[in-house]
């Protein structure tokens, strides 16, 4: 069964058997309201969310944006990490929380309220916005809203579900062993709404961790996870992710621990690039031969992010020539020396150039735009994506022994029309 | 008046006036001839052109594609400018000579009865190709239509036709001076057509110049024209610019030369970049306050190639949020320390971001959208752009004191329908 057709199912079946950190006790809430000032967007509704773990968290770790304007959040979230421990999350969507003159009194305002209702910590909070750029919360009605957040009894796909903004489905991914679980939710679709921020990563466990190692497998787990993602742009102004853990669970290995985070955060970061609308074809570039992990990582973002290669991907196009355009551009001005001849390309395990030559044929292109049409979703989705097929290009540099993929989408029709016609 | 739209008369004005090279005597040639072979495309002509100066050019230079996958053309053109002398430039349309296993021997073939036939040296004959890329040329139809081809007499505006692809109409600038004058032509419309090389550049001139002092006019020139402007990717696999001076003209300092050569290049690469089917804008970025050019330039690219931006832009939506967030994340990942405090935007001269925070009302929103859609130009185009205005933005980094300026494009319907649909 798809994953992300069966999300609600899939949530049921962990919380029935237990496959969720049980030992992370507190409350998940979440509350819809409707602001009196509206930016323009209709429906205006606001959702907020929160996790407020029962005690405070001091194993917690943060991954925020390398953006030069980073949101007011992510400001905060920093100072955070400087504090002995963190006492949960509020989330509201809607508004970003960037840029904006009173950011960070907002968020200790927030803070302050939050706490004196909660009884949590203020200073350990985390407040998150996502949304449009620009604008300043709606403090007093955020505040106003709080006591009635509070009484809400929410599970965590409700909270997947409340800090969406452009996703058309929530985001939900976890890893079990014997003695404990990681679960992780997000919000992302790329930056297909007009100033809309990316992404946010909310992950929780109970395994017994030390504050180091939480940071070191969230790290670790970004890098082979978000950072291999590529709809339209790296970073936005409000990227993060958090890790919280209660260490009411068992202890186990780091490297299970760490393998734990990396399969949920690669899990969610599956299903971001899988959601956007105006997505027809998900495109996985592999790619070996590199002398080092980064320089891989680079020629495959390079060709997912071409709109050349994206759009004949869009058209069932398997346009070989594009490929190597982009991939001969991208090494000539970064000085990665690739002999043609030496390259090898192979389009869904099909050579398509080899030897410093194309390999084409009728029959070639034929089998492969099949293929690309077979491995295509209907754009206009209104829920689910119709597959979790993806478009495979490997590409062989013939120059080291390092191979690394990246994740990406096609360019659409429908992107346009999303990104274009927003405010009109 | 609109200089696109009235190419036709500005290039009849030059020739009555004498204002283009006279003193570089040649022949210009054309000819369109149907081969028989057709690789997916109708209706299927192939132009051929010549440029053959009566005498051997020994002042001549040429700026060459960085792409690590260069077509034949580019790999012989590199080759020739080991020699004593250039015999002339003759260019077909259609196919572009790229990663075909006999690239070099069809050039090789193509000089040597060119050669034969007009009693130009053969080792000194550029051979250009651009088209699709990975078919090969039907190289004996080429060279059974090449005593046509010498038959026939045209003008420079008659060659700048012939070596279109994509374009929707001809490139021709000139410069002039009280003792001779520089002509360019050029062929280009961003990679917009599937596997059609980007960009073609010749340049004649009858001033008396050192070989060395063309090699760097038009090295330097390249560097402010045809490398600030971005319409979907930098380099593609064909890009070539060339020189030729006959020297039967004066001699100007090389300042004066190295701006006429300047002022051709920059004129035909706005051309270019006007150009394109499915371009509804051009877009101007400046950036100033940058500590170097690289910086100011890279800068501005990441703006003018974010598909975000782009497609706000296209919608006329004075989107500044995604403006920021492309800069930031570019800043980000480059290491690029600007302060958000420090730095400005501009929009159409308006402010709308500084001293760390939106500078935005509904009125100045308003007021940008009605500016952009005013620049816009309808993307349907059939001849020649609707207007020659362009939408600017204005960065500055508020780090140091050089500028620089980038040229793009929007990213429209058209242009998603022009590379998603061609082969189907």
């Amino acid at each position: 069964m798809q994953h992300t057709a069966s999300i609600q199912a899939y949530h049921d079946e962990l919380m029935q058997r237990g496959d969720w950190p049980a030992g992370f006790s507190g409350r998940w809430t979440t509350l819809t309201f409707v602001p009196s000032e509206r930016p323009g967007l209709e429906p205006y509704r606001m959702n907020l969310a929160a996790i407020l773990p029962d005690q405070p968290v001091t194993a917690f770790a943060g991954v925020f944006t390398r953006n030069r304007f980073p949101g007011a959040p992510v400001i905060s979230g920093r100072q955070i990490l400087q504090h002995a421990a963190a006492s949960g999350i509020l989330v509201n969507n809607r508004i970003a929380n960037v840029c904006s003159p009173s950011g960070l009194q907002d968020i200790t305002a927030l803070q302050q309220e939050l706490g004196r209702l909660s009884g949590a910590s203020p200073e350990g909070l985390f407040c998150v916005s996502t949304g449009i750029i620009g604008w300043s919360l709606p403090l007093q009605e955020i505040t106003a809203a709080m006591p009635q957040l509070l009484q809400t009894s929410a599970q965590p796909i409700d909270v997947a579900r409340a800090i969406m903004t452009t996703d058309s489905f929530p985001k939900l991914r976890a890893a079990r062993c014997a003695v404990g679980s990681v679960l992780g939710i997000a919000k992302g679709a790329g930056m297909i709404e007009p100033n809309m921020a990316t992404m946010l990563v909310f992950l929780v466990t109970d395994l017994e961790v030390s504050r180091e190692d939480c940071q070191r497998a969230l790290s670790a787990a970004v890098e082979t996870s978000f950072n291999r993602i590529s709809v339209d742009s790296d970073q936005s102004t409000s990227d993060m992710a958090l890790l919280l853990s209660s260490g009411k669970g068992g202890t186990v290995a780091y490297e299970q621990f760490s393998s734990m985070v990396a399969e949920v955060c690669q899990g969610l970061a599956q299903d971001i690039v899988r959601n956007g609308e105006g997505v027809a074809h998900v495109i996985e570039v592999t790619v070996s031969g590199a002398r080092s992990s980064a320089e891989a990582r680079d020629c495959g973002k390079a060709i997912v992010n071409s709109p050349l290669v994206k759009t004949a991907i869009y058209g069932n196009d398997p346009n070989v020539g594009r490929i190597v355009a982009a991939l001969g551009d991208h090494c000539g001005n970064s000085g990665i020396p690739i002999v043609p001849e030496a390259v090898r390309i192979l389009v869904e395990d099909v050579p398509v150039f080899q030897e410093g030559a194309f390999r084409l044929s009728s029959a070639v292109e034929q089998q492969l735009s099949e293929r690309l049409t077979a491995a295509s979703m209907n754009p206009r989705i209104t829920g689910y994506p119709q597959n979790d097929d993806c478009v495979r290009i490997h590409i062989d540099l013939g120059m080291g022994d390092v191979q690394e993929s990246v994740l990406g989408t096609d360019l659409s029709h429908e992107y346009v029309t999303e990104n274009a016609d927003y405010r009109t």
